[in-house]
């Protein structure tokens, strides 16, 4: 059982990263960060340092998504995140949002469930309702009826809650395309976190 | 042939649109540069100003996309749009896009074509594989494996360029399903442009 | 943004086209008449003179299809090709019965809405329904159950008018097919009727 | 295992048959015809004498596609629609064309296999080639490109042959999805013809 | 009309049979009784036979699904045989249960319909229960809901027939995979059994 | 994030379980026979003990398929059942396999990429051949050509390393299809073994 990678961490994308050097300040800054809060830097940072300004408009928009004040809170975000990367099979995304939502989540038998397969996992009604919205924006083709908009909002969730869903959901099957295109591999720290 | 909406125009988005003295200088601008442009403001804009994080990150990503320099021209851009939208059945990005690529690449049948199905458009080899890729990165649960990378780098697309057909196809299609969570109309002008 | 067809109404059919001096006098005879109406010879017509029993099978059907009297108007049995050749993706047929609902339905943005997607285009009830069952109808393995048949009936359609619906959309289905083995080309002169 | 019809035989479709009494001279003339040479009328021809134009068009279409001199023998324009059928899992048509197959073929046993599935039918390359492209055909968005129709060519089959083979597979979709919009039954002779 | 194999029984499976006089008495004692019931050993036997540990398992699973006392006849297991094989167009099985469902339900013509398409087959509201359970069951990634199961229960299914309809189903859904890795062939004796 | 059971582990299958006192002695010695093992009894013995002859033939079946002596190591049989049941999003099997691959296989870093997608994840050629040729055996309606079986071959799976893999794969898919039908809940002790 052995892996083609002698070493399964030197790959961060099929595009390369640039030196850490030669990075411009606001970027090294992040990178920092990084190693502070989590001891290392997550490969989508490293792999989308290569475009500078694609690193921070992505960034920017993660931010609002994922850290403005509103209905959803964090671990639900996460799981979203996670829902939606199982269903588009996204290797990256599912280890590093995996990580996340065992963490923000406090629950990682519950965050494993979803990461196999929201619609078996052990939810909620507010959870079931908000994953079965995320799976629905994730489909191709998707345009939601004034019913289903609807039922979220009978279900307590307002219409910037339901757009936070919509967002997110959408955000990340970009986010998930964009991992596939760069082949973008997990950092081997993401595994073992929050178990 | 009536339609239930006695004025056409009227709806911008399900979740309606804030009163244009309440918008944020920054946005209220956005709207007077398009109005000096194109005599309207596009829906798009209306519809996000309801939520000006969202509105001011969304336009900083499509503007590094759509308006940096690099290896594809703005009517590239606009053609990968317009195919991954049709995929997507976008009713308001088919129709805002379809109109600038008609504009932009100034070949309003071809435009019409790829709306209708980029695989049965007249294509030039380089649009062909370039609209392939863009199909790809869309499909659910996309990752490329290295020998198209490598066939695109043998069309003349350098990893830039492949970075940003990816891009492009997985934004849109993030753009796609805002549009199909809000039911974001398109604006009757667009309709006419650049026949 | 250049095609590969240097003249690119040239081409009308991979299989050919018949010389004009060749043809049957009935087929001449549309011909002229089409000249007469429109102004040119639609491709579908030049492209099925290569087979005279074919050319005139599938126009008596067309005729009894799209020209008898019955409960559905000439617009509304227009919209339904429109709506499943956009589902077939079909080229030619998007192109032609495009222009043709444009003009006979009157309302050329609504028509444009079909041809990007019947589902989030602004239609009345009427059109919905017998839209989604000739949808219903252009699905692989389609067989009707009872209730849904009910439904129309319920919503105003006769059993002749179900019967139409279904026909209409399935011979387009079988003619989108043809011109997808044919590769046929639109006239030029499609893209601006009826704007 | 009692089926809810107490007499199978006696519905021929959803929306009825005309009195035998009251069709037009040429309809009653096809159904003498038939009961001279089968020794029962094919509810085909009875579900569809309901409307007379459509019953005079269809079977015209049908004498052109299935009787016409030509490349394809008759019991290869039978397979055809078998294989179609069967993918469209029409239960009229997999009847009634079955039956047709066994006798024109001569081999009972490969008529049943095509009608299982054609894929894993043992088939002659000819036949194998000719499935395949009828099994293109059948699929939504189908469009040849011009590799598979010179594939086509170098087996043998000239150009009038591929247009056969696409008409013939594409016209009995249609005819399938008439059968669906009608819950069309098969008589019950069909069943044990040409065991 | 003719077919690649001069001698279409001779081939049982890709991967060949072991010859009779070296199997182990067990098996040998299973060939004797087919002989004595059916005038010919199943090619299922046949295949299964080069791997004696298999064949045991697999016939005992068999008998354990198809031959223990339950809420479901013999008849009617066989039915969720057909009608899951017909879905995943398994050539052995369709002809083998076809054969077998002909004869025990003691209805032929129900039989071929279940055969083409259980959808459209004439079915008592009981069989249409059944295969409706049965099909959802064969879906890739199926997980039945509380709901469905209280439906079935309502029908007269209690939670055993459930389990045994499930598991009939998807036993030979993997019946049906082996027949498509071992290119299983049906003998030539089914097509005519019980007509 | 609370889950609506309020002790996770309490459900076993939504057909409950017999009492332990109840069970056959060979039964409840397996189920001693885990506890010394394991520390815990897994819940698909718990689940299957409701039907002892089930029991005793899907755990027959279980042992000839993944302790027989073969060409495929212990860890390769549990990757073939993680990637299946990744694919068809068994809760029960991905957790329960998931852990038994991160043990046997000695690389929890690669089960986990095996769980999420392994298409994506580190394969050896050997692995990538053995699991693309599992997942086309789940596919609906598989049947192996004489091209991929010979591909195998050349990659140095024998006959019977052939028939090994389709046979797990397969009868894994049937397992997943009985934890579906069963709502098989995962022990809680499965999450955390061999991280």
């Amino acid at each position: 059982m052995t892996s083609p990678h002698t070493d399964r961490t030197a790959r961060v994308s099929r595009f390369g990263e640039p030196r850490e050097a030669d990075l411009p300040d606001d970027i090294r800054a992040t990178y920092e960060a990084n190693r502070a809060k989590l001891g290392f830097v997550p490969n989508v940072f490293r792999a989308y340092a290569r475009r500078p300004e694609h690193f921070r408009a992505f960034m920017q928009y993660h931010d609002v998504l994922m850290k403005s004040p509103g209905g959803l809170t964090r671990a639900e975000r996460e799981a979203i995140i996670v829902a939606v990367s199982s269903e588009n099979a996204c290797q990256y995304c599912m280890t590093a949002h995996g990580a996340a939502l065992r963490i923000l989540g406090k629950d990682p038998i519950l965050a494993e469930q979803i990461a196999n397969n929201w619609q078996t996992a052990e939810l909620s009604p507010r959870w079931r309702a908000m994953l079965e919205f995320a799976s629905r924006v994730n489909e191709p083709g998707f345009a939601a009826d004034d019913a289903e908009i609807a039922a979220l909002n009978a279900n307590g969730f307002s219409d910037d809650d339901v757009w936070d869903i919509a967002a997110i959901a959408a955000f990340f099957g970009f986010s998930n395309r964009m991992a596939g295109v760069m082949d973008m591999r997990p950092n081997a720290e993401f595994y073992a976190m929050g178990r």
